[in-house]
């Protein structure tokens, strides 16, 4: 047999399996009430619609749309993508646009466009977990930044601290990583200041702002904010910021399509980047999106979505409120948009630890701790609304309280003394 | 401004645009017949297999096509490729199969587990023009091995005496990369022998072969040969090979979509890398071809596509032997599938700079330079025959004679005395 690990790249000797992916294997079990997975509820994709569409593309374009397309993408389709932009405020042309196979494309692409192994990226503590693997497959490094205690954004004064210090340290840092609206995995929105101080910031030390929005549009509570994006072009222009966009939430992820905005310069390094990775994306399913979106049947959509998201998330947040340990520190975020809430447990408690007593109850999370590049919090979990049903999120945190009041009861008085519900809760 | 080339990676630094992709711009004007593209005949679509395939995954499984899937690929797919496979004499399971977003994506993953900077892959000289890419963007580099005499694989004289050279020089050579079935650009099959003995080879040098076959079914005159992959799995069965295949050139290539075939351990490999890089290919893509497929429609459907490009191959070989200069250094491969042949022209003429008189008689071709990675030979042109109707291949071939013509009447009396026919053809 070949002796493979002295073939495999240095690169491929840094690359981590998904932990999430590892863990849905478990939480496939049956009887398991899982909130591990991060899928949009089926129920919310428009089959007849997106099945009308695809049904005209095949009586009207079938010859180009099952034919090779060009790296950039399908031109009705970024013209679609325009007058959808536009609807939120952004004035885009043809050549400020990509179409990408959905955001984890995007993510590698932004890697291998802008790091060599050794540099840096700001994200956040915790973070999403694709990115984190995409920046570990390039032997790149995150510059972990915690959130400030208003759950409004990234604690600003640590950002500038842990910066200056990378810089004094020789550091290259290419990017900021944020998910401004309704974050993976803690469900944080960020407040409008501190997305003008993240603008100001990168002008300052002229960085680029990677900008991930795929949940921005599932707001369903309280008033959207700008996006960093917009705040550039309606303020200094200086086209800092790259967005990225995918239509996994607002309309179904099996679709794989997605696309970058940014500043004309940066999208043709980044085609040049896509063309030696897959040389187009699914040619007819972006012809196929396009004649969906030409419908305008996706804002009522979406519209259907926020609503089912809503409930569920109310819902969630009732039961917690019902059924956890009443303690100040157990506090879950309170999202007003988005899939996921971050629920943070006593620090004497560790979630992966812990995993085995919920499969052993029939309930699943996401261990925190996946969510962090280095040095992880472990008492933290993330939970899914969009996917159980709401008597799956009633009976789900019912078990899920019961193995974390077990726990407590366990490991808390050896800790500080303390079973169970003794303190005032604080969420 | 930001300072965008400070912020760019050094492999980012190193990605040169496509060549064919910038000259198919100038082949789009009105009035050129191309011959340049590597399109499929749009005629062979199977548009209403295919639609009453998507509907069906409409009507049957909306929610599993429309959601996330496994990056492994779908099982239903896999399960129909491998009985696919199986009609070729392959013996495969789920676990020696990975669903790709089309071939582009498979050499691309194969950089990235394999490439450090630096790095040899072993290729011909010419390759297909998207390997040379892919290399390049992780500033890898090819070891170039010309073909042999008799055109059916490497010379392999030249492959142990290269191979020898660079390991001696302490480069790192990770794999030998071939089409052995109809290459691009030169439509080259390659023998029972050499097949064997660039097995042989790799394993006496621990060397992985990727063997990229996306033409293999597109025969359309003479007797199939064994794939490498089947000559290893049918004897030593030691895994050295490495398939790719995809659906581009006998289904669509707008349904992006391609397999890769390995032992299980890389395999699993691809599997990681490619979870950072899009999570998983197109769902609702997956499902579609796996329906289609179901039908068995496909071997007809080959059946009918081979003969369509039979009657056009052998149309543009009778066309370049009634229209072209009959000179001994004039000559043209006539390959026995695929979609292209390569004419390889007198020594004193650069295709290149013949390119604008080409594109002023309204003919195009691909420039042979491009599929070099290093001191390309510049007398050669790819022609493609797969696309242009007949009536376009005649007209096109009289333009392209004409323009080789006049360019031989003009710059070969310096080079050799010789205007035009005076020579008896070699081809």
């Amino acid at each position: 047999m070949l002796d493979l690990e002295s073939l495999y790249s240095a690169n491929a000797n840094n690359m981590k399996k998904s932990v999430i992916r590892e863990l849905l294997k478990l939480t496939g079990q049956p009887g398991i009430i899982s909130f591990a997975g991060g899928l949009p509820a089926p129920q919310t994709f428009p089959v007849e619609g997106l099945r009308a569409a695809a049904d005209k593309v095949f009586r009207e374009r079938p010859a180009s749309a099952l034919q090779y397309g060009t790296t950039e993408g399908d031109t009705e389709l970024k013209d679609q993508l325009i007058a959808f932009e536009a609807r939120q405020g952004l004035k885009l042309g043809r050549d400020d646009l990509l179409i990408v196979s959905a955001s984890q494309q995007a993510l590698d692409i932004a890697c291998k466009v802008f790091l060599d192994p050794g540099d840096l990226v700001i994200a956040g503590r915790p973070t999403y977990l694709g990115e984190i693997q995409a920046i570990q497959s390039y032997r790149a490094e995150i510059l972990g930044v915690p959130f400030g205690n208003g759950d409004d954004g990234f604690d600003m004064g640590e950002l500038r601290a842990r910066y200056t210090t990378a810089k004094a340290a020789g550091k290259k840092v290419k990017y900021v990583y944020v998910i401004p609206d309704f974050q993976n995995p803690t469900g944080i929105c960020w407040s409008l200041e501190k997305r003008k101080e993240l603008l100001a910031f990168s002008y300052e030390n002229d960085l680029l702002i990677i900008e991930d929005a795929p949940y921005r549009e599932i707001r369903f509570l309280g008033e959207a904010r700008p996006s960093i994006f917009q705040l550039d072009q309606e303020g200094e222009a200086r086209g800092n910021v790259i967005g990225f966009k995918t239509f996994s939430k607002i309309l179904a992820p099996g679709t794989r399509m997605g696309w970058v905005i940014a500043n004309p310069e940066l999208i043709s390094k980044f085609v040049v980047a896509k063309q030696a990775m897959d040389l187009c994306s699914n040619v007819f399913t972006q012809a196929w999106v396009a004649e969906y979106l030409k419908t305008a049947a996706i804002y009522a959509h979406i519209e259907q979505t926020r609503a089912l998201y809503r409930e569920k998330r109310n819902h969630m947040i009732e039961a917690l409120a019902r059924c956890m340990p009443s303690r100040h520190d157990l506090t879950w975020t309170e999202p007003e948009g988005g899939l996921f809430l971050w629920i943070r447990l006593p620090s004497f408690i560790d979630t992966e630890a812990m995993f085995p007593a919920a499969i052993a109850e029939k309930v699943a999370y996401v261990i925190g701790s996946a969510f962090y590049f280095d040095e992880p919090e472990r008492n933290a979990m993330r939970i899914n609304f969009s996917y159980p049903s709401l008597e799956q999120i009633d009976e789900g945190v019912e078990r899920l309280a019961g193995v974390i009041r077990t726990t407590i009861a366990r490991d808390g008085i050896a800790h500080d003394g303390i079973a169970g519900d003794g303190i005032a809760r604080g969420s």
